[in-house]
């Protein structure tokens, strides 16, 4: 795996024009997947000099764009596969799922950026050795985001029959040909940690998957979800946060909310601490049914909750005041952050454990500082203590 | 798993008077289990009223007690098996290796609190439900250390046979009688993370594993070893602490150093990052030859090297001043020691895992503070790279 492009701006709502000139010479569909790999790595090692270039290079194809439609594509990066080979195989459904998880990282950079102008976005693209790539954006230290990022990745090749097993929750079997599996995944994901304490971290992942068995047949299912995790408990928010995401659940089936609101708390479980890592969401795994394309407009609909779910309730706290002991009782909480995600996350497990995987892309979850204490006990009654109750005994914010 | 009693000192050289009085109470052989543990209930649950009480019926049973052996025995707690207990059986090599993991934490626990006198040290004496229970000692932001936990646990019970091939690293087949192995384990363990970046963490740990198997055949091995994980490279340090190792492995048998410094560095390995956690040290594990009694005195010679290998280390730097910025390497070290303890320690996992385990003690190990920064790189030729090049490329530090 190796990280093809770094492209820097203060502040989002700049970058796109530069990503105009520069998606032109990323789609393979002109310049070939060999030219657009030569073309970021030139940019890559020689630095300043390879973006000008890369930049140039760029403007000369530009006026062979269709115009409008780079308008629409406001993306971070160019798309791992291509404009023009989405554009090609555009009925296929891992084309229209690269480009929404493309949209929303875009959406919800775009929207991070503007509550944090001062700060800057990091845009990576990287590609992995063995198929793909991905792109990473990173702000990290703002002024209202401590760390936030928003990764893409769409990779492909051949996994072992025991990867296979390991990427579906509930293991289903696959056969194999010669013990291989071609397969393609795809997702976006993203974890927010804001510096007020008043203001929660959220998480939300979605992505897709296909597997070839051995006579051909293609299996494949989505996975996601969405949750927040306060410092502190504010009810009001809690309910905003669920009841957003009732609603994206509920245009498509009402059993829906209640069954992935149960995972979700089932999920994100510090089992040595009995505690839950937050105040839930949903979650859920290994979803094939009913249709591709129900599962798909269903997946869309959470992915487009993720901006009003979670953004009014930053703009809400981020100027609240707080005391040295709030930061602190954040910073302990950060702590079992990362004891979850290191500990007990599937995704994070499977990245680390995965020859080429991008480490800083998949580590990119854990907060910029944590602490932990030895023995640290709220007083009860306080509101560390609501919170830490609410995290033990999971509650129904909207019913 | 219940915790007991909690004493806190400020500085330990006050500590030993105080446990003088406080061993008598503990000792089976007089007041039995269930009265120590009615005891030390009672001083847990009343809190100071409790410790009193605590004090007082030590101080009244105190004449009976010999002065001269409570004089030699200055334990930070009464011992998990008991005073008593530990002088009748006093040939078992069980006994001898506990006395030992009690001297060691004494010892340790000792030395620090003399290089930082202003700080305390909250000793917990905790009991497991399944059977036996610990000691630890944990120092918390004082003046010289950010976090010095050293534990001492004994525990016994009944093992699965899963749970018993987990615990031996190299997997040896052992026959159980309707599925269970009793077995007894303990050890001393202590993670030492000092406040200025130019005083290396240090690591150590030692302990003597039982398994019963179904034909009364008893399996003993014995683990251990000591580490250290400097924020910036002083090749004195290195060569002092690799040196002193060595000597305390030398006087047993001259193949031993090379053997288990290379085990070390093969072990503390962050695979997903592709360094060791650390300089190393010595490890080893499932040490069960050439006979009992000399395996037993080599684990005494490395613990009784554990002050002399750091404690000069220590003393020379702890005054040194630093930069802020060589705090935040510091700070983004300790992130990776976070890494290497929850994904890939198999202590720290095998305790998560462990039902009725100690979760603070087994955590004791995790820095006060940590910090993750996305895609932080040191210029070439600075000193984070060159403690780096060592982290990537262990070197020999003694020939």
């Amino acid at each position: 795996m190796a990280v093809s492009a770094r492209v820097l701006g203060r502040g989002v709502p700049a970058l796109p024009a530069l990503l105009r000139r520069s998606l032109c010479c990323a789609a393979p569909g002109r310049t070939g997947g060999g030219a657009r790999r030569a073309a970021l790595a030139a940019a890559g090692a020689a630095g300043a000099l390879g973006l000008a270039l890369w930049r140039r290079r760029a403007a000369m194809a530009a006026s062979e764009e269709d115009e409008d439609e780079e308008e629409e594509l406001r993306f971070m990066a160019p798309p791992v596969s291509g404009l023009r080979e989405l554009r090609r195989r555009r009925r296929e459904l891992r084309s229209r799922m690269e480009l929404l998880i493309m949209e929303t990282q875009a959406e919800v950079c775009r929207a991070l950026a503007a509550l944090d102008p001062g700060a800057a976005f990091a845009v990576d693209s990287w590609e992995r050795k063995e198929g793909g790539g991905g792109i990473s954006c990173v702000l990290q230290d703002g002024d209202v985001f401590e760390k936030a990022g928003v990764n893409v990745s769409v990779v492909s090749g051949l996994l072992s029959e025991e990867a296979a097993r390991q990427m579906r929750s509930r293991g289903k079997s696959l056969k194999a040909k010669d013990g291989k599996l071609p397969f393609c995944a795809m997702g976006v994901s993203s974890v927010i940690h804001p510096k007020n304490p008043h203001v929660p971290t959220m998480h939300f992942n979605y992505r897709y998957f296909e597997i070839e068995e051995a006579d051909g047949t293609k299996q494949w299912w989505f996975g996601g979800g969405t949750d927040l995790t306060p410092t502190y408990l504010n009810e009001e928010d809690a309910v905003h946060f669920h009841k957003t995401l009732k609603e994206a659940c509920d245009k498509h089936d009402l059993k829906l909310y209640p069954k992935y609101k149960k995972w979700c708390d089932d999920y994100f479980y510090i089992k040595h601490r009995g505690e839950r890592r937050g105040i839930g969401g949903i979650f859920f795994d290994d979803l094939d049914s009913p249709s591709k394309e129900e599962v798909f407009q269903f997946v869309k609909s959470c992915a487009k909750a993720v901006v009003p779910c979670y953004i009014p309730i930053v703009k809400k706290h981020c100027h609240d005041s707080f005391t040295p002991e709030e930061k602190l009782w954040q910073q302990l909480r950060r702590g079992r952050y990362v004891e979850f995600n290191l500990v007990y996350d599937r995704g994070t497990k499977f990245g680390l454990l995965t020859p080429g995987s991008r480490i800083e892309s998949i580590l990119m979850s854990l907060p910029l500082t944590a602490r932990w204490e030895y023995m640290h006990t709220p007083p009860a009654s306080s509101k560390e203590a609501e919170i830490l109750e609410v995290l033990r005994n999971p509650k129904d914010w909207v019913y």
